[in-house]
């Protein structure tokens, strides 16, 4: 089961501590491209603008822990990463419980879970830990050390393009930004990742595809500022891939337009393989997408995920792991993205080649045994026909005629061979 | 009451046995043109080319019956048209309980009728009969005869026009290839006989109207290929009769373009007379409309119906009687049809003729007693004042101010009348 | 409170006998005109030609009672002026009590009741009273006076003109037709009143403001022959002002078009400020918005009410009084006028100055303190943003991310002040 092998994939990211740049994600990013030898790293030097924001300085964190006033080591980033709060500055620094604690971050409703907590843009350091943790610190001298740094480099995100026999492409961005927590987000370029491969494995694309692994927010901002002519040009359909490997429900949260092809294959594909996915507005998009759907960029990239993030109460902290993420919860999610690929490979304008009603009988296009299924199927045959206007896509019909495009195929697949339909022009 | 008088139609013609081509079709044809002086028969050869379709033989049957192993005539032709598969071919043969079984047609479900069976396309031979008669069946030699004859001859349709003031045509169509049943189909021809005479009685006619009564699938194909030119120019509405004399409910099918003026004057004109109709989508669609409406033709053809086809149990089988089919029955279902043709020819464009608000107390069009029926009145013809905007139609205004458009007709020519409205240009 | 002043001004008019031409129309604009000193008062001669209509004789009243067999004085045009049919010509006359009661008019089902009933159009002369009076009356001669005129005069209406920036006109009209009735309709002049001082207390106006109080119908219908032109090249957005007063709920009445500016204002304040307010089908209207909306004059004229006429029992009686017309329903009233004209103030398009999404952290747009509110803040500007594409109205993102526009106002103001956005050309 390919599910399988994504949570292998994630298992293997796992302990890797990722931030907005730095070596985390080189590392993960290296993974990666060992499933996809074409994937290609780039790096943005600090200071580059992106828009209205700018390249941050990297950071690199190598260990970091608080000693107790009896000599114990407490917090152990070596234990989670979570316990830093991202983008700490270095400190090496003995202080009371209270100074500390000006410094602590807790989940008093959910005692057991470490937070995920980060401070990019302004300067800070800081340790997350459990409610129970911090309900056990006694006073005293405690000495917290933070062996991180903070200085000029690079933001680095990958890039694979897959060519297909058209220039338009499709577009999909994960991001590879959050240290261990799974379906927000390691989810995401694990499951993506596989889609890539699985693209690759087609024995011909009818479009290109371009798949983004970028830090969240100022890498959709770097990739946007520094491809927006071509992103705008050839991009007629995408996913932002997040939040995709957990065992609930399906949720699909459109793009800012909300009718693009993406918005309908996405509606399409979750109303036949899970009918009761839920749906929110755009409005509690909080994702890339943001930066994909903005004003003026108005890329057309909806999302489509498992349990949405900030709507699931593991969603960042320690509780997000990978026990929430599991094989077949991933492998729902690859089955819904890549169901969707294929719809917009396959989705095209036919017409009819004769006049009115073709005579399928004597073309053996009947089945010789009629059954509930062969029933269906004819059934099917007759109001795709009777669609098949040259004006409506084979999505389109499929809507109209009330059945998932995919239960099409063989039908087109048949006419096309009878030379009954044709692509119309 | 018309009702009884189409009944009577129906059980005149009921004991013919029709089929898409013979004899039996030109016998109803001719009775049907003792009503309708007018209606001209026509012959289309054998072999006939009609788009991707051909003329087929011309098919006749003078007698069948199957002899039991003691002699007795069990399944006889003569007793009802439905014992014999239609377009069975010639035969004469001696053969074991076994043998014959292979060309029995029985409905376990419904034990008591006969079904209803065709094989126009492929060769074959057959007999229908009751699960009752099937399961008394003994072993020994059956003795079967089909006096029939499959041979180069004619499709034979006839077709009723009948010119109003404008060239602009509603098309309406039936079918006769039905032997003895009475929803599907007699009330589809009889009560179209009745609409045609309804039509011809009219003192003048906004439109004209072209009415054919044809077999059903090689029939539509036919005439479209013959006129399809002068269907598309001329033809703005129209209805297929079918399934329009049972006793039940009300049914509604769209055009496949679902918004034309035959979809919106059938829903209206059910809306009023039988609120709760039942409403088909264009996917159920299964007779001629498929035809008018098929990608390129393209016709404004919607169904007015009472149980449509495949809708009860009585389907297809020798139950399907003139018990089921009662003078009331086709009394509503012509209503209904006379209704929408009156609503169509009622439907204009009108304007007001002086600006803002007429005084309408000096032209004594209000009315002197002030009752709940004339406050109804005052209130439906300020209301269609308001509305009458020179682009609104009068089908149109009475959707948005929820009356009935017969309910207007008496404004309208009150209004006409003291010249406060006109005709839009 | 406002409502309170509001009451006020309604409770000074009470007494005045208004109809649709006379004193009393004088007297209220002359009351009217205290609190606004601009207010323009106009007089158009009888039998001026408006339309299909001709501006009626003035009436004026001076007197009016019954004398009933025993000498008493039982009904009294100065205990109630809804005792006297309006526009009765004069009368003077003894007469039976079977004579009488052709001209008695009383409500059987409220028998505590005083109906208001008129006879513009045909020359009539009638007293109404409650149906317990009626009941007591004895028989034997009557003595009846009416001491009423009906000659050529004028009809008189007021004008009042605010000039903003823009030359385009939001329309506000209310009407003086009615005598002693305070929902339907004082509460429309009064409130209507303190609209026009608010707009001109405001130091800066984006749009002109034309106020007009007038008669109903007949007035609407000189109004509109006298500035016909003026009007549909100016006003974009406008209310007819009735029915504002009383405690109950809040109505919508659509102008005929539905989708004007001024209906999707209406419905958002209402929508925010008073979620269960009822919509009427703009069939259901029956006051000026009538003449305003009627074909060929088209302008885009909607009503907010708070019970609309014909929907309350005291509607048209003299139980529609000043205890049913409270200050807190006048405040309601005025609030939900008041913030109606200030969307359409506030309501522009505008459009981000910077690609994609601004960084807000550096220019200290996010709140220090996280509270529930700061965060429904930022949200909200977050959600603004992300709409203000240069194509939606401030309006339509409000709705878009359903939020009352008037939460939107700081963070516009915010934006602006930092450059962020501009007024999209």
């Amino acid at each position: 089961m390919i599910g399988t092998q994504i949570h292998q994939l994630a298992t293997e990211l796992w302990p890797i501590c990722r931030s907005i740049t730095g070596n985390g994600v080189r590392k993960t990013l290296n993974i990666i491209g060992e499933h996809l030898p074409n994937l290609k790293i780039h790096e943005v030097p600090t200071g580059t603008p992106c828009f209205d924001w700018t390249v941050p300085q990297e950071w690199n964190i190598n260990d970091a822990y608080i000693i107790d006033p009896k000599g114990r080591k407490i917090v152990d980033f070596n234990i989670s990463n979570l316990h830093v709060v991202g983008y700490s500055t270095p400190i090496n620094l003995k202080l009371s419980l209270n100074e500390l604690k000006e410094h602590l971050h807790t989940l008093p409703e959910q005692p057991d879970a470490i937070p995920y907590i980060t401070s990019y843009y302004s300067r800070y350091w800081g340790f997350c830990l459990t409610q129970k943790q911090f309900d056990q610190l006694e006073d005293g001298e405690y000495h917290v050390v933070i062996d991180s740094e903070l200085k000029n480099g690079h933001l680095t995100y990958a890039e694979l393009i897959i060519e297909g026999k058209s220039k338009q492409e499709v577009f999909l961005s994960t991001y590879v930004c959050h240290p261990s927590l799974a379906n927000n987000e390691l989810s995401g370029p694990t499951v993506t990742t596989y889609l890539a491969k699985w693209l690759q494995q087609q024995p011909e694309l009818r479009y290109s595809y371009r798949i983004v692994f970028i830090p969240e927010t100022i890498g959709s901002l770097t990739y946007l500022s520094r491809h927006e002519h071509t992103l705008k040009k050839h991009v007629f359909a995408g996913f932002n891939i997040t939040c995709i490997g957990d065992d609930r429900g399906y949720s699909y949260l459109p793009s800012r337009a909300e009718n693009t092809l993406s918005d309908i294959v996405a509606q399409h594909v979750l109303q036949h393989l899970a009918p009761d996915y839920k749906t929110y507005p755009f409005i509690e998009s909080g994702s890339d997408e943001r930066r994909y759907c903005a004003p003026g960029i108005d890329l057309p990239i909806a999302s489509i995920m498992r349990t949405k993030y900030n709507q699931y109460p593991e969603y960042h902290t320690s509780l997000d792991d990978l026990s929430l993420v599991t094989p077949s919860g991933l492998q729902g999610g690859y089955e819904a993205l890549q169901r969707s690929l294929e719809v917009i490979e396959r989705n095209e304008v036919l017409q009819l080649t004769v006049k009115c009603e073709p005579q399928l009988g004597k073309r053996g296009l009947y089945p010789n045994l009629s059954t509930k299924a062969s029933n269906q199927l004819v059934s099917n045959m007759m109001n795709f026909i009777i669609y098949c206007d040259g004006k409506l896509s084979t999505l389109e019909i499929a809507q109209k005629i009330q059945v998932p495009i995919w239960d099409l195929y063989e039908i087109i697949d048949n006419l096309k061979g009878e030379g009954l339909i044709v692509v119309a022009n």
